[in-house]
C-alpha cells in the first residue's frame, strides 16, 4: 500500500497528535484544515506558536504565565496583595477571574505532589511562595483540587506556613450549586453534611 | 477583572480555536500545553505548519495532496489506472487504502455539489476528472458519502460521463459488517434487501 498522504501533511498530523486530547484521527482532520487556509493564516497560526512561547514566561511573583516582568494582577494597584490564593495551574487562575468575586493575588505551583510520577516538592514553585510570605500577608488560601495530590500538597504547604504565624486555609468542600443530591458520591455528601451551615 | 492571560497566550488559544471541533476552553488547554514544550519542540511545531502548507499541493492527475508534482499512487507502476474511484476528499482516499484492497487510481473533488452552500460544480475537480477520461479508462467507480449532496454529486458525475460510453459504477449500501439490523435505519435496511445477494 502506497502511503496516500504526502510526507509533509503526515509529519503536521504527528505533531498535532502530540497535543492532550488529540488522537491520530483528529490530528489528521487538523492537518487537511491547515491545507486549507490561507498562507497568511497559515503563517500566522505557526507565528503565534513561536511567539506565545518565546515571549511568554512566569511573573516574577506570582508564577503566573504573562508577557510582562509582572503579570497584570500582581501589578494591579487594586488587588490585595495580604490573601495569597494558592492553585495548581494558570487554568485555575483563570477560573477564579471568571468569579468575579475574589480580589486577592495568586501563586501558581505549576504541578501538585506527586510520587508516584516523581514530582516532589522542590519541583514546584513552593520556595517562591515562601519568599513571598511577609508581615504584609494575612491569609494564603489553598485552592489545590479535592484529589489525592491536591489535598497532600495543601497540607504540605499549610505545615509549612503555620510556623510562621500565617492563617491557612482550604476552599470548601460540598455540593456543588445546580447539582442534585441524588449523583453526588458519599464523601462530597458527607462534607457537606460536615460543613452545614446554619441559615 | 484583569486579564489573567498574557496576550500573546490569548491570541494563541484564539488560533487553536479556529480549527474544527476545538473550542475556547480546549483552545486555552492546547496553549498552555504549548508554553510546557522545549524551544525546540515549539519550534518543530510552527515549523511543520508553514513546511506542510508551503510544500503540499495536488497531485496534477488526481487532485490528491502531495509534496511532488504526482502523488505516489498515480505514479506507481503498480496500480491499474483503467479503474477510477471518485471522491470527495483526500481522508476518503486514506480510508479506501487502509482496506488494502484497491489497486485503483482516484480522483479526489474536494468537495461536493450543495447549492445551499453555494458550491456548484465548477467548484469542485470536475473538469480535471473528464480531462483524465479516455479510452484506457475502463471504469468510473462513485464513492462519495451516502448523503443527499453525494448522491447529487454521483448523479450530476455520471450523466457527465454515460454519453462518453464509460461504465460508472456506485458504492455498494447495505448492513454496515459487524452492525446490527435492530440499529439499521429503514432506508439502509431496504437498500440491504434490494440489493440481496444469492449465496
Amino acid at each position: 500500500m502506497a502511503d496516500s498522504n504526502a510526507l509533509p501533511l503526515t509529519l503536521l498530523a504527528e505533531q498535532f497528535a502530540r497535543l492532550p486530547g488529540i488522537g491520530m484521527k483528529t490530528a489528521q482532520r487538523l492537518a487537511y484544515f491547515v491545507m486549507s487556509m490561507s498562507d497568511e493564516e497559515a503563517q500566522n497560526f505557526a507565528e503565534a506558536i513561536v511567539h506565545a512561547h518565546k515571549s511568554v514566561h512566569m511573573c516574577k511573583i506570582c508564577q503566573n504565565f504573562t508577557d510582562k516582568d509582572i503579570c497584570p494582577i500582581c501589578g494591579s494597584l487594586k488587588r490585595d496583595k495580604s490573601i495569597i490564593c494558592v492553585v495548581e495551574s494558570p487554568k485555575d487562575v483563570a477560573a477564579f477571574e471568571r468569579t468575579n468575586e475574589y480580589n486577592g493575588v495568586y501563586h501558581v505551583l505549576h504541578g501538585l505532589i506527586s510520587p508516584i510520577d516523581k514530582i516532589t516538592p522542590d519541583k514546584l514553585k513552593i520556595k517562591e511562595l515562601l519568599s513571598r510570605i511577609d508581615d504584609s500577608v494575612s491569609e494564603v488560601i489553598m485552592a489545590t483540587n479535592p484529589t489525592v495530590e491536591g489535598e497532600a500538597t495543601a497540607m504540605y504547604i499549610s505545615r509549612l506556613l503555620k510556623p510562621l504565624g500565617i492563617k491557612v486555609t482550604r476552599l470548601a468542600f460540598g455540593l456543588p450549586v445546580g447539582g442534585s443530591l441524588e449523583f453526588a458520591d458519599e464523601v462530597t455528601l458527607f462534607k457537606a453534611l460536615q460543613n452545614r451551615n446554619e441559615i
